[in-house]
């Protein structure tokens, strides 16, 4: 399976394209789409919208995994990156994307094997396990690579995913 | 000029098209856009993008004016309401319009004059201004309706929008 993984955010979206193969992954590629500061934020959106759009027709992947975002994430910014998220899970539907939800601690669970890790050890676990050179940067990058890692790991709890949605 | 008001939501999109000309209103459309619970949000945003992309289309409007979302106005749906006008601002971006945000406060200040009215005295000013023959329901038509008539009101502080969004 092809996952691409969101790390969701108005000035940085973190993105990262794996292949999982017969328990191995493949990075495809991994980096950050970017909106510049003190633009307008319909503009920024519009930005979002086509940069994901573009790596979307590009690395052609059938799943999109994003972080879920919480109320009590970051009280200033958490309306600005809901706005880019609502624009992310769009552009994934436009594209005909399977798409997956995952909280912070699922993802440290699938990748750490422990829900209460520490950031250090996502990036050094990431790197490890899919055989980078150096630890993707921003964290927001290596955040994306997590959460499509946490896609791959949880492949077969399409069920789980399913009465988690109808739940809402 | 013509403005298009929105009452942003996930369940409930207000909407409003006015046409405001030598002082004077024209009332072309207004109603809801809604999408149904116990649905993906992911296909909840994208109904609300093809409904709004189908009445720019229809209406043509050169303005659109959306209510702006504060971080206290509801813990449970924020996160939601965010992903939605995320989307509802995209539209507007991608339909070329003039995207104008309003607060809650200058929007009773333009249609009642006085920043804390009530609700019932939105709707009834509304109501009278527009010569409807009904108040409009559900309340968020009434509210996209109230919003355009603010755009409309405050046409000449377009620097003030400006050094608005400026500022973020």
């Amino acid at each position: 399976m092809r996952i691409i993984g969101i790390d969701p955010g108005l000035a940085i979206v973190g993105y990262g394209v794996l292949e999982y193969k017969a328990g191995r992954f493949t990075t495809l590629a991994y980096g950050s789409i970017t909106t510049p500061a003190h633009t307008e934020i319909p503009d920024r959106l519009q930005s979002i919208y086509h940069q994901l759009d573009d790596l979307i027709k590009m690395y052609r992947p059938e799943d999109i995994a994003v972080e879920e975002l919480f109320f009590h994430n970051n009280q200033k910014t958490v309306i600005s990156v809901a706005e880019a998220r609502g624009v992310i899970l769009l552009c994934a539907k436009m594209n005909g994307l399977n798409i997956y939800e995952y909280t912070p601690l699922q993802v440290k669970q699938a990748v750490v094997g422990y829900g209460r890790a520490e950031k250090k050890q996502v990036i050094s676990m990431v790197t490890s396990l899919l055989n980078l050179k150096e630890p993707p940067k921003p964290d927001d990058t290596a955040d994306a690579l997590a959460i499509a890692v946490c896609r791959a790991h949880s492949g077969g709890s399409q069920i789980e995913q399913y009465l988690k949605r109808m739940s809402r």
